[in-house]
């Protein structure tokens, strides 16, 4: 049997994992109303951070009755800061789906990626969508291997950021400014949407090793 | 006579505000270096963050003995965690003064910013110094009502940052695609940092008076 504190830590990270893959659903659809140039749905993922916003609220509300009822101490202390920032990167996710999906309703009835460059932004697009939902697993499982090779994966996201700009760049490129501004702030956006998941990732390593990833900046 | 932990606070946000001033002549220098195209001033940015991330070890480290040794609960507890969330948005900071930086360096010998638009940029950069300056201040002086005033200023870098997007998509932009796509993100890069010195202001107001200002979102 567990005890009333590390009940109620798991009861946190059930949570977490739930706005998690509030976050892969948003993720997902921003992508979506990107590449299809759909307003309706860029507006569901804008209208729907509302909801992340609100569990985030209720996470912190909970880590802090945690803090203070059962004022853990050393470890115990530090698993669930950490939880608190967790929520805090999850929320952010939230935010920069929005962006993307903001950047897809600017553009309609026009689609902001020009289809030549679509393999790359949609490649950005799934890797991004897949980092979170691997990360929602990792918090429930707490699974420090995979979290370890999440933050391996990293390296993918920066392939595909560097690939963007050079395509964006290039002589070749005939979309106009716009396009190319689209492009380099989606890719920034899909980036730190990345970033966050390896951190939350490595947050997960932290709360059961008690200590993160050596590779952690 | 303030009590240990008020006093052990005291030095956290003592700490706090050093950092903060450290940021803001990172902020300072990698506008610097943009404008005069000084691949040695950016450098001096890139390598100095590791500093700003050392402090921030040690603040946190700080706010964790607090929290271990004092067991605070209620409003005591908040604070430290305010200061914990403080220190990560002050760090993030310095991470998006080294993004500055890093396009100054890209371009040198040549200057990232078409003099024509500079004005805009300089502005967008001049504001975010400014108000990273004033959260230093209002961290020393638990100063409510100038941190209520900086989330009201916020909103003229949001006109900087449309104005600013103004000129690159405008038909008479002739600098080309990779001037437009460095300034969308450069200004991108000054917007988060006064979001976050918002942030943290906002974070001063919620220690003094247990309450964030309605403005937050």
């Amino acid at each position: 049997m567990r005890d009333v504190f590390h009940e109620q830590l798991d009861a946190i990270f059930s949570d977490l994992a739930s706005i998690c893959r509030n976050v892969e659903a948003a993720v997902g659809l921003a992508t979506r109303a990107l590449t299809e140039g759909d307003a309706e749905i860029a507006q569901r993922v804008i209208s729907g951070d509302r909801e992340i916003d609100l569990a985030r609220e209720r996470v912190e509300d909970a880590a802090f009755n945690l803090l203070s009822l059962q004022q853990p101490v050393a470890g115990d202390l530090r698993m669930v800061v950490a939880g608190l920032r967790m929520v805090s990167e999850l929320e952010r996710m939230g935010d920069l789906s929005v962006h993307v999906a903001k950047i897809a309703r600017l553009r309609v009835p026009e689609v902001a990626v020009p289809r030549e460059v679509q393999p790359t932004i949609n490649k950005m697009a799934m890797t991004a969508e897949d980092m979170v939902s691997r990360v929602a697993k990792i918090i429930v499982d707490r699974d420090v291997e995979a979290a370890i090779e999440l933050g391996r994966d990293d390296e993918v996201m920066d392939q595909l950021r560097r690939q963007s700009f050079t395509e964006l760049l290039s002589e070749d490129w005939s979309h106009g400014v716009e396009a190319a501004v689209d492009l380099a702030l989606l890719g920034r956006y899909y980036e730190r949407i990345a970033d966050h998941a390896v951190s939350v990732a490595h947050r997960v390593v932290f709360v059961v090793t008690g200590e993160y990833p050596r590779a952690t900046a």
